[in-house]
């Protein structure tokens, strides 16, 4: 490869993304600097966040520019350095965005052990996905032995890990996913009590039967139809960590919902906790979460399943399918091989 | 007084209470049985949560059965005891109800010592308005010093008590009430930084200006138009305890406020964190409680305004005053004299 590719964002979506929204650039390979790092990207994680920055409406994060490279999270080889903290051959976790070859002045890089898990964890479970599981679900949600806990994606890269970490804590998990192959692995593979199909009618119904106990924390990811099914079964004392709203990622505009006049009302009634959080905030948890969840995972206590699109020209579509559930489990873009 | 008087609930209201909901009864003073006590009351507190309890709709609490006396926190003087715990001429926090006297057990009453503050705050600043300000601010909003603390209502037992000790924590204090004179007391001898007009038709951009920094913690006690006002204002990471809707307890459906397509929204990009609770969740705060606010009393750094009606007969007007805010301060009843 002797030209660097890159995705940039073409235009600002109105609603669902298309294709024309991104395009695909090649450019001369970069040569760092004094100080600097070429990083060559391995892995690519496509995460639901991104929607976000696509946009510029007000938010927690400034959107990536018009003509800026797509952000993401990426575990890249260090190709050439010019910094005496990295040396060519070193597997590094860094934010390089959705392109073959990037420069960085070695802040934000983080070293990543090849031979403690596969590199693509540090994208996964042991990485941004797998902590927003962890912080949100024990900090926010802070689940008891018994209690029920319902998380959607179930599937995907933070859900199978919330559900996974609810059992470990002596919580009943019930997941909701999409569709029958979905619901049958987060039962079989990650060990849900149950799993329900968004997409069936009865939804609301089928979930109340799940929760003959009513719903101690819901992980909302999704919003949407889940949201509306899992609120009329808040227990009192019930928590709700909000990270996420995949269903209304495309929204051209606010819809209210139909629990909207009566939210409030249950809030106090049930004294519930609503909280949004995003995984920088748990910055100081990165330690515990590290060392917790690298022992469960090697212990098998959780699993975890990647959905690997090869490619960096195809991440778009990859990312499309994303926002519609195509991906089964954690999406990642193979960029380049594991050894140049 | 040789008979006894009590005011039970004669119909569930619809919307809002009227004079037929409620019915005056006259009966014999009851005699204690064994290991019980005849109580008289002196002070009844009205309170806004009262008017859930004249509902059948799913709440935290019982509703008052129809023919049932009212409910209601009171302070009341033992006239009779045949229980070793209370003796004729203690003074007890009860809940004792809308009437003038009333048996009790001994269990739930707690005595109330003359000699350290007038015997009314017992069910004011000292009592369950003062603790849900200290623990609906101090546990769920804990205000840092020069973050911005709203509350509404701040004439009242509660919200004037949440300014008070917002301010004890460095916080800027910005309250809400009806009318230019409660307004003027709750800036002059409450010490708020500011308070506006709920009935002001700017109100939204007044609170706009009021709260330069934006509102890192409304205390919601009221609901309705004040809390469409601070919605677009919170802060990343802004906290909201949720206490009562005020504004929403006559409704007779579920409307969805104009914020309700975007909540959730803001929730995730803001952080936010909303909770609902009652103070009897705080149950274990109260040591606290009373040695920090009562030692704020005598300090005159936390002052307190009561709004006395005379009579037991004219509870169901005040109580129907209080939910249109026609009380300025904590609204009492006097059903007897302090000694009889």
């Amino acid at each position: 490869m002797s030209q660097a590719k890159r995705i940039v964002l073409a235009s600002r979506p109105v609603g669902e993304p298309k294709p024309s929204d991104f395009r695909l650039e090649e450019h001369a390979i970069p040569t760092p600097g004094a100080g600097e790092v070429l990083l060559r990207t391995i892995w690519l994680s496509l995460d639901p966040y991104m929607r976000g920055r696509m946009s510029d409406g007000p938010s927690y994060a400034q959107p990536v520019p018009v003509g800026g490279v797509m952000e993401a999270g990426t575990v890249c080889e260090v190709v050439a350095s010019n910094n005496p903290g990295f040396k060519p051959g070193d597997i590094v976790l860094a934010r390089a965005g959705w392109q073959t070859h990037a420069i960085s002045d070695g802040k934000g890089l983080a070293k990543v052990d090849p031979s403690l898990a596969p590199i693509s964890t540090a994208v996964g479970v042991l990485g941004m996905p797998g902590m927003t599981a962890y912080t949100g679900l024990l900090d926010i949600g802070q689940p008891k032995a018994g209690e029920t806990v319902v998380v959607a994606a179930a599937s995907g890269a933070v859900g199978s890990a919330v559900g996974q970490i609810a059992r470990i804590k002596g919580a009943r998990a019930i997941g909701i996913a999409g569709g029958k192959d979905k619901c049958d692995y987060v039962k079989s593979e990650f060990g849900f009590d149950d799993c329900l199909d968004h997409r069936d009618p009865d939804l609301a119904a089928k979930l109340k039967e799940a929760c003959p106990k009513g719903i101690d924390v819901y992980f909302e990811n999704v919003g949407g139809a889940v949201f509306e099914a899992v609120f009329p079964l808040f227990n009192n004392f019930a928590r709700m960590p909000v990270c996420g709203r995949i269903a209304h990622y495309n929204d051209t505009q606010a819809v209210a919902p139909k629990w909207a006049g009566s939210l409030m009302q249950h809030v106090l009634t049930k004294r519930l906790t609503i909280r949004g959080f995003i995984v920088s905030d748990f910055a100081d948890r990165r330690d515990a979460f590290l060392k917790d969840m690298s022992a469960w995972v090697r212990d098998g206590k959780v699993k975890y399943k990647e959905f690997v699109t090869d490619g960096l020209e195809n991440a778009p579509t990859a990312f499309m399918g994303l926002l519609k559930g195509a991906n089964f489990g954690k999406q990642l873009v193979r960029v380049g091989p594991d050894k140049a």
